[in-house]
């Protein structure tokens, strides 16, 4: 027999856990939809060659390879990591073929191949949105994006969620301000942005040791870095930071006309957050990263931000966007592991046809085609045992009614499992209208 | 600049082509759960001493490999090439956690590494539903698969679908009644198969040759499978084969039952056809595929049937199991080559408000709020061109009705681009309930 081995990294879930897990996807579905995005769906599978374009770390691909080919023709295919290159390569495919802006929605499984850690998954799902546009891209889309992400978040309701809020042009100007260099700008990024990973202590040492930077600059950054605001305080941040340089002003003017654009609940639910960088990604403006803070051991469960440049790597044209993306699997698997989502409904199912004897089967099939007709999912015992064993698989499967049909009375009954009340109906039809 | 090279054999659709089909996924897992299947999902990716349990052509299956593994841990990881397989590792795995019989409902892609021919995906969905049960599975079981199974692809509406049925013990009764060999059996079994492929002729010819029988057991054989009977007429069926064998009076006997458990519909769509075998399938009594009649060029859009040992690779017990598959992307691509998928919908919204300056943004959004709310799926213009252009994009992404909102008169009107008719509102919520 072969060993039935886990292989860690692949999460999968039981029928009720995939049930509730499916209720959330559309729900987010319906969210993105209601604010004008459109389902795509890419293959699993890219060329390698697009996947290295965005110069993300090779050893983390999958490739394919035919367990007996011919000839390897497939040798440059690979499955996508994330949903960011496929949409790059649709749009540069399909550019003739979309309305623009290009507003779309997209969940799929992406892999990764990691060492396998603790809550790490090496294939998983995100739920991304992006919009695309030609040449410009207006701040009303990053508004649209953030309002409807923190929808999504609230529609979930798996827990209280907040958006870090920042933006790249901010941050850069500060540097550039203070006399750092492109490159210390760089290092200096990637050195705040581990703050809640390594603390204070932390940053502070890699400021001096790494970039090279003098304890009063050391102190300065951290001092700027470890503000936060709320989005209605917005107008302390541009008093408490009176700096000229115009990349810092032109990130300030960002942040203040997407705050004043985003949607009441997003504005709550926003706070600014100056360490936030966004590591060496490759966002221009806005960034922003989502927590649980009940849950302040846990790290960020969805980010984005904006971008110049979607495609250039395919397509001669300029195509700034504006993204947002779920760690949907990382979210649900949180959700399971602290019991913060439904999972008591095992079917969808509301009716059982109990069976007293087969040779009543064919009657009890037309019943349960009746009540489906009416709405009603139902099933018909599979075998035909004594009526305790069929209440135990109703009961097993939190199913709520079962019907006990007698062909040669030609009556029915209907037990409700929840009140424990036993009823003769005389029609199905206005049986289902009175639930 | 990177060449994008379409990689033939991994469909992938435009919005509105992907808005038709997740309409038609929506409706089948409607019609599964209303027969109490349930859903699960298992990763894309299985051992590969997992995949080759079945002996399937190992040539076909994808297999795994890191880019850059520093030792290649992976090697034995694959991705899936049809659902069956994974169900099993699955049932075993999770033995204790399920409620027999399971009746699960699983759509997912599955890879297999063919060489790339017209119409054959390398990667497409299937959409499958199985009941698996400890010990005993009753032919109730093969009457619910079936059922759902047709109501499915009734409810997908593409074209008419006709269910050609059979029953191995039937078959096999049958030849060992002529007198053949096990090993005749199965090469006759193979040779019948291909009738709609290489014909009567083809077929004579290759039971001559391969098979070596002799020309009037040849002419028997092809008077036998040339047979088709509707349900309805069962029970010629039984007259004109009357043949003692206990093989072939069983399979006679569950097709009958059979027949006359199915859903009123099923019955109707069923077509008993004596040449249909699925191969050298693990099948071992019911049998079943379907068919587009009206367009008769087109092979099998879907199959399945009973097999008595659904897991015995993974697990020490005997699990019988009754499935149906169908090709659901060959289904998709086969409507949308022949235009009979209604592709016209490119979003699901309703409601453009328009925008007359960025000034009134704010309003505008605040009023895009209140329509999602009350349930209606609408956008902001993301800039403030003329309102010609505004309209231009609502008509070319389908869009009804545009709102024009004046945030100085604070006033709101609607224009429904159907009607032509433009009317001021006086409440939101009042408009909604008049749709």
């Amino acid at each position: 027999m072969a060993k039935i081995s886990k292989i860690s990294g692949f999460p999968e879930w039981l029928p009720e856990q995939k049930l509730a897990e499916d209720r959330l996807i559309s729900k987010i579905k319906k969210v993105y939809e209601s604010y004008g995005f459109v389902p795509i769906e890419t293959p699993a599978v890219e060329l390698l060659s697009s996947l290295n374009a965005k110069g993300f770390q090779q050893k983390e691909i999958y490739l394919l390879s035919r367990a007996a080919a011919e000839q390897d023709q497939e040798a440059d295919m690979a499955l996508h990591f994330d949903l960011t290159v496929p949409l790059a390569r649709y749009v540069a495919q399909h550019f003739n073929e979309l309305t623009f802006p290009f507003k779309r929605y997209q969940i799929q499984k992406v892999w990764r191949g990691e060492r396998s850690q603790k809550g790490r998954f090496r294939e998983f799902y995100q739920f991304d949105i992006d919009v695309i546009a030609r040449e410009q891209l207006p701040l009303s889309c990053d508004a649209e994006v953030l309002s409807a992400f923190d929808q999504a978040l609230s529609t979930v309701g798996i827990a209280k969620h907040q958006i870090h809020l920042n933006n790249r042009k901010l941050l850069l100007g500060f540097y550039a301000d203070l006399g750092l260099s492109d490159q210390q700008s760089q290092l200096t990024i990637m050195a705040v942005d581990k703050i809640s990973k390594i603390g204070r202590e932390g940053v502070a040492d890699e400021l001096a040791t790494v970039v090279g930077l003098k304890n009063d600059l050391v102190e300065r950054i951290l001092a700027f870095v470890e503000q936060r605001y709320s989005s209605d305080r917005f107008g302390e941040l541009e008093k408490d930071f009176c700096i000229a340089n115009t990349l810092f002003r032109d990130g300030l003017l960002e942040l203040g006309q997407l705050i004043d654009l985003l949607s009441v609940s997003a504005r709550r639910n926003v706070i600014i957050d100056l360490s936030m960088a966004r590591g060496l990604d490759y966002y221009t403006g806005t960034i922003f990263e989502v927590y649980f803070p009940d849950y302040p051991e846990t790290s960020s469960f969805g980010a984005g931000g904006r971008y110049d440049d979607l495609a250039s790597h395919f397509i001669n044209r300029k195509l700034p966007g504006m993204g947002a993306s779920i760690g949907f699997s990382r979210i649900v698997d949180f959700a399971l592991q602290n019991n913060l989502l439904d999972i008591s409904q095992k079917t969808v199912v509301q009716a059982l046809v109990a069976v007293y004897s087969e040779q009543q089967r064919r009657e009890c099939n037309l019943l349960a085609e009746k009540l489906r007709e009416c709405g009603v999912a139902c099933e018909v015992f599979y075998q035909a045992p004594k009526l305790g064993k069929q209440i135990d698989y109703a009961v097993s499967k939190g199913i709520r009614y079962i019907f006990f049909l007698d062909a040669n009375e030609n009556t029915i009954e209907v037990k409700d499992l929840e009140t424990k009340e036993q009823k003769r109906i005389a029609d199905i039809k206005s049986w289902v209208n009175g639930l």
